[in-house]
Formats: structure tokens, C-alpha cells, sequence
């Protein structure tokens, strides 16, 4: 089976000096997988959280059933945004520190600008 | 006319202790904002010059046609990121500075996680 491509590997910063249409692509998918207000809260409770937060935790803040919330952790996760663990019968989920890097980089256009 | 809200006023960063609903809504249309390659390329362009863009100069680089170019320029202002300004026929295009800080600061969580 091929490896899948995450966004997250090839995605350039807003500010590079000029992006093709494939980085431009990949740069659209990583704000795609945050242009979500329940994507944003989870991504908001992991990184406020200190280790790997099982799926099933989020439902009382999220007030979203288990496959919804599971849907939104697919999203991330295929993003490259989270880290995804098998415990037993549940999936525990962290923010990935080089995607964390990456999507601040991505966003910054200070220095550059304006 | 009732001014416009834009989520750029009220979006809080990914890493703010608990967002609530509203915030987290106005983050996520931040980033859908940017969910598109053709607006990922417009930001990228404006970003790389040092004053306004007419809508005008945008067409040879997207290859996409002027209604599809001042669709994507109006979503981008709309969102709170350019600053639009009429110059006769055409109007011309520039990155907010107070938007671009707030997005760096809203995408970054360096140093609260991983």
C-alpha cells in the first residue's frame, strides 16, 4: 500500500517567495483541516492538555456524538496535525510537535509584510 | 448600515486557555478564509510585494478568470486579512497588518504543547 501524503510535508509559508500550485495546494489543506469550529476546540483542548487525550473525552465539551468527534480526529490526523495511539479499545490523540512548527510557520507573514 | 463584523476582530489563538463557541467559530472562518489554493496564492503574491495589487495584476499568475479573482479578493477581505481600496475602474489590494499579527498569533502553539 502507497504511503499517504499529508499536507503537512510539502505545505510552503504564505510568505515564500513564490509558491507553485502544488505548495499552494497542500498550504490550503493544512487551513482546510482547521476551518472547522469543533476541529479548532479540539486542537484548543490538546494543546492545553499535557499528554495524549483519549478520543472519548472529548464528547461533554464538544456536545457531538463519537463518530462525529472521531470524523473531526480523522480530519486532523490525515492533516498531519495529530499523532493518533491505540489503547485498547480507544484511540488517544496529540498535537504533532514538527505540524505545530509547521502551521506557525506556514501563518506568519510578519516581517514581510504590510 | 450596520458595520460588518469580520472574524479577524474576535478570533482567538489555538493555543488560548478554553475557547469557547463563538471564538472558536471565528477562528475556524479564519482559516476557511484561507482554505482555498487560489487565496493561499493571493495572500502569497501580496505578501511578496511592498504596496497595493490591482485586482487586475492577479489574473496571468491564477490563471482563473476577473469574477472567480474579485470573488476570492472579496472572501479574503471579508475575513478581515486585505485592505481594499478604489482606484478609479479597479481596486487595489493590500495585507492588514493587525490581520496578519493575529493570524501568526492564532496558528501558533509553539511553546504551549508536544
Amino acid at each position: 500500500m502507497a504511503a499517504v501524503e499529508t499536507p503537512i510535508a510539502c505545505c510552503a509559508p504564505l510568505a515564500a517567495p513564490l509558491l507553485d500550485e502544488q505548495e499552494a495546494a497542500a498550504t490550503a489543506e493544512l487551513f482546510k483541516a482547521l476551518a472547522d469550529p469543533a476541529r479548532v476546540l479540539i486542537v484548543n483542548a490538546l494543546a492545553t492538555k499535557a499528554g495524549p487525550v483519549c478520543a472519548c473525552e472529548f464528547e461533554p465539551t464538544l456536545a457531538l456524538s463519537q463518530p462525529t468527534i472521531s470524523h473531526h480526529l480523522k480530519k486532523l490526523t490525515d492533516a498531519g496535525l495529530l499523532e493518533r495511539e491505540q489503547r485498547g479499545k480507544w484511540a488517544y490523540f496529540s498535537l504533532k510537535r514538527d505540524a505545530v512548527e509547521k502551521l506557525a510557520a506556514v501563518a506568519d507573514l510578519k516581517g514581510v509584510c504590510c
